[in-house]
């Protein structure tokens, strides 16, 4: 049984942790930490776990707390882990960090979309992109994981064998994206009020939004190239979910037909079908992301359309699960070598 | 054609307010106050509201604003408006407070249920309580309308006939009330954030809640005698709407009788039936907040319950237009001589 | 590893038995029933259940059903257990009825409140009502298990160790319950569409819901005499949770004090300190559904209001796991001699 | 002071137009045709409308209803008005058909989308589609309008002015749009409960969506070629509002360089400036559904992405109003010469 620390425990992600790891047979909970809560209760802040989880907040004192767990997630805002990582701390736990701090190689391309500098920047190549599906042998090996972000996670798994399989052209790739609220975090802003975001759909972070580069060098791994794409998220009023509708060319095969569905399948099925987490759903069946929630799924369905030459990928999943805490723990199982799925074996609550 | 100011014009009434005011054809909005927008165009706050509002919020100055309007509506925080009162102000306009600070008579059932020293309680026997199906002539005389509450409207109207006749027992008289969420207003509060108040429904303000001697002292009134009474309100996840569900022993008829749905619904009718803004609903329908989206109408229905002895009463409004800003431009109506029903005609949104 | 059979396995309250028995250690699923979607994969009706459960649905055959299942579940309408139930059966396996078939000892209350006629009133005395924390002696020994309604479990409990405890005056007790639309069930009907039960709340069922009576059964045998209650549930827009407000009168005690918060809360740890699923609140803290959702508690608060000499207690649970699904596990876990607990290991989710 | 015949006044669409109508100055319901509530009392139906609409419902009586009425509105399923349309109706009364029926040039489009053979081709050039900011001049002189999709009203206007000037490709253009759950209509189905489209999003026919060629026709005479696009509609959980956002590539200046803002915006500009319904917002700030809701406004922004060579245009309206009942009675005010804009001064409702 190793011990957990969290820093950042009563944001949503945070919270969904402690949610997963309060039923972790491997992990126990040593550090709830939250500087907006030291001293409460952790139940008086979420009351969902009343009688399920004892501790108090705590301050943020990294330098403690390396010594007392086996690893740290830190469920904090851009820039903090970068801002205080040691090589010291490294050597003492491992660190599973759910920003965007370490999940770029190149530093320029993280100060340019976040305006923060970087502190850290020479942790940056040792970081592993915790996408466990894609990188499994090297987060095994890793000291420190960029857990990646929600919106990513899920538009990079929906489209990644198609483009590595070269049966989509990636410059023509346009992702829609959908997200339930707590994507937004559990801070006091009117924008996130419920009668804000209640009976309302909005588009944000048009051309903007910092997940873009994110899934672009992803993609440009897989592509071997450099990879251009649109993405625009959504605000929809439900508390979990992200919706990824992505468009993207068809590339001709040599004869000059376009890939048909059984190509496309076929594709998926070298990448995923041995993966648990990912369900590539049957053909005409679609995601909806109520399918997934309170899960660690991603669902994933295609059409292809040949009026257009165009295929329509959609793929879906719980932001605070595979999109944030389900992932950041899926990471954590494969860096102490337990089983993947321990403590992920949840199924999804419908309605 | 009169001038109109607003004293906390982004709020959510306050935004209510400008939305009836500018379809009003005797009214024109000379004044949007908002101390955390002045300068800024009020419809990049609303954006609703674009093309329809041209001005920029402007900070409050009383000392200038009663010089330049016929009527303040004031949608300020309690103890705002009875901190900055003059006799001087009400000499050169009307006022219509959509606060608590002149609901009520007596300084100190104001000051223990609100914590707040009263500035200015020589003007409390003044104000006149604007609930105008109850205080007509009172209000076309008025210079100071404390505007009801959005609970205390519904739940005084729905009871009002039968405690006036004498047909129930105030003293057992429990209102369990529900609203949807913009009835706590647009401060930035983890409370009311779309994940804490989505998918949840919570009683809050349990046997503490400020709306509870409002209620009683006009149900004093209709008694004749003290009343006190069991006020529960409930946090329901829609935007607008309250549903007060309220139940009280029948007082039994000489003969020994309980009180039948036939005298019930005559007691409504003596005191409502000629009343435009209230809706008396058919026997076995029963309100619905949807059913009164957007509008000034009350919704009334009752049961009467053999087996227990018990009526229970239920009453639904849209707490922002008869639950605030509609009521209050009824009030102006009525202070101003205007067809009492002007700028209120409107029809409630389904769905 | 026992065998278990649910007919109305694609209702709400059947799919969460499917959910939960889904990771339950002891049982393995061994008939899907559903008349409606006979031969049809399950998981292509519950999407969200693909990879998770293979099976495919099944018609309704009792006769040959009790010969492969050691369990029934029906999750049926109202009469149809009732209809086709024989002793035979009964030998060959138990049975959890979700329905109210066997939940009334007097088959005059069944046959007044519901309306249809009562086909095996043989059985209502054997019949154990299914309420763990009060009849757990009886589950055990039960072949046949009356599994308690949504909205009387939480009504029941909340109010249970005062009327036992003659603490308030069970005949002043009014329940105002508000529930989500999964309650509902999953029937096509227009007021269940999500445009119509959307931004709105209503009561229904009025002075003759068909909980009433279930609720004043109980509580009868708990103050020793009949028991009469007003009960009004309303439909609230969200997916899951009950909430019930409860108001009655305090008993004084000899000394003609009211009962205290202590006495108060003494009585329900009485009754419920050593109950795994019964969470008593802390002084000041009041249920939210939100906190229950997705598990098997029942949370409970209350508040003294010696204004009034009344009581508020509040309960709140998941309709379809305590209310439902989950209390179904725990009476099969009982009479099975399970751990009680197992399979309902379930966090809350939230947000 | 005209009349008007409702075909469908129980359906959302017909319901709003009568919502709409109940204020409408020059005309007064003489029909509130619905097969399903023959002689129901329509306020029963839709009891927001109690003490506002005092009829009853009366059955399809086309050959009676002309003689009767002056505009008929037909608010039906698909293929009903082209089974029954006889030359004589159209001879006696206007036609507003807020069905697919007349919405084609083409016969073979239609029969090959909606899969329905067309009972009156003959008439199909005849009538004007009637999206008014296009069509004003022939649909006042129209005696049969065939009134746009929600879908379509809103995304043929977003990309209208950028296609018509040759600012973008429209072969690249791609619509992803997002609707709230009245555009399903009221009919009982499964899909549409409550509990299955609250707190889910998902997309729905993919690639094949009937509203497909309606956008693809308009869009290609705006081009002055035959367009074909991708489009994909989204369901969302909030009763009214449809966004669209749309992709295209942007056609490089003579000078090589990309059409910028400015450019872009006078495109708009051109076309939509003296619109009275069609709110260009200002830079930098992009559509909410919220903004519109129960009001005729199309709100459109934009983003160039410099990155990618493409725009992204985003529209938003109410989808019964603008995108159904709205623009019927705009199109009816047009053909009998009434001002635009009477009945349709309505103010979104926010929150």
């Amino acid at each position: 049984m190793i011990k957990a620390g969290i820093i950042g425990a009563t944001g949503y992600a945070g919270a969904e942790l402690v949610r997963i790891l309060a039923r972790h047979k491997e992990v126990s909970i040593a550090w709830l930490g939250s500087r907006s809560y030291i001293d409460k209760k952790y139940a008086s802040v979420y009351q969902n776990m009343f009688q399920l989880v004892e501790g108090s907040c705590l301050d943020d004192q990294l330098d403690q707390l390396v010594d007392e767990v086996d690893v740290v997630f830190t469920a904090t805002p851009q820039g903090y882990l970068a801002s205080v990582m040691k090589e010291e701390y490294l050597e003492k736990a491992r660190f599973i960090d759910l920003s965007a701090d370490y999940r770029f190689q190149d530093v320029d391309v993280y100060e340019a979309w976040y305006k923060i500098e970087h502190k850290s920047p020479q942790l940056m190549e040792e970081a592993v992109y915790g996408l466990c599906e894609l990188n499994r042998e090297q987060v095994k090996k890793a000291r420190l994981v960029a857990n990646p972000g929600c919106y990513t996670t899920c538009s990079i798994l929906t489209a990644y064998p198609l483009v590595k399989e070269g049966l989509i052209d990636p410059d023509t790739l346009i992702v829609d994206a959908k997200s339930g609220a707590s994507g937004a975090g559990r801070g006091a802003k009117v924008n996130n009020l419920f009668c804000e975001v209640n009976e309302n759909i909005k588009a944000y972070g048009i051309a903007t939004h910092r997940h873009t580069p994110e899934i672009e060098e992803q993609l440009s791994y897989a592509a071997g190239r450099q990879v251009t794409i649109n993405f625009t998220p959504h605000l929809v009023p439900m508390n979990r979910g992200i919706l990824a509708t992505e468009y993207a060319s068809l590339v001709k095969n040599p004869d000059g037909s376009l890939p048909d569905e059984k190509q496309i399948r076929g594709a998926y099925e070298k990448y995923f079908a041995q993966e648990k987490f990912i369900r590539l759903l049957e053909a005409g069946v679609f995601p909806e992301t109520k399918w997934t929630e309170g899960s660690n799924y991603v669902d994933i369905g295609f059409q292809v359309d040949m009026r257009t030459g165009r295929i329509i990928m959609i793929g879906a999943l719980d932001n605070l699960v595979k999109g944030a805490a389900g992932q950041a723990v899926q990471n954590m199982n494969l860096m102490f070598g337990f089983a993947e799925a321990e403590g992920l074996d949840l199924v999804p609550l419908f309605p």
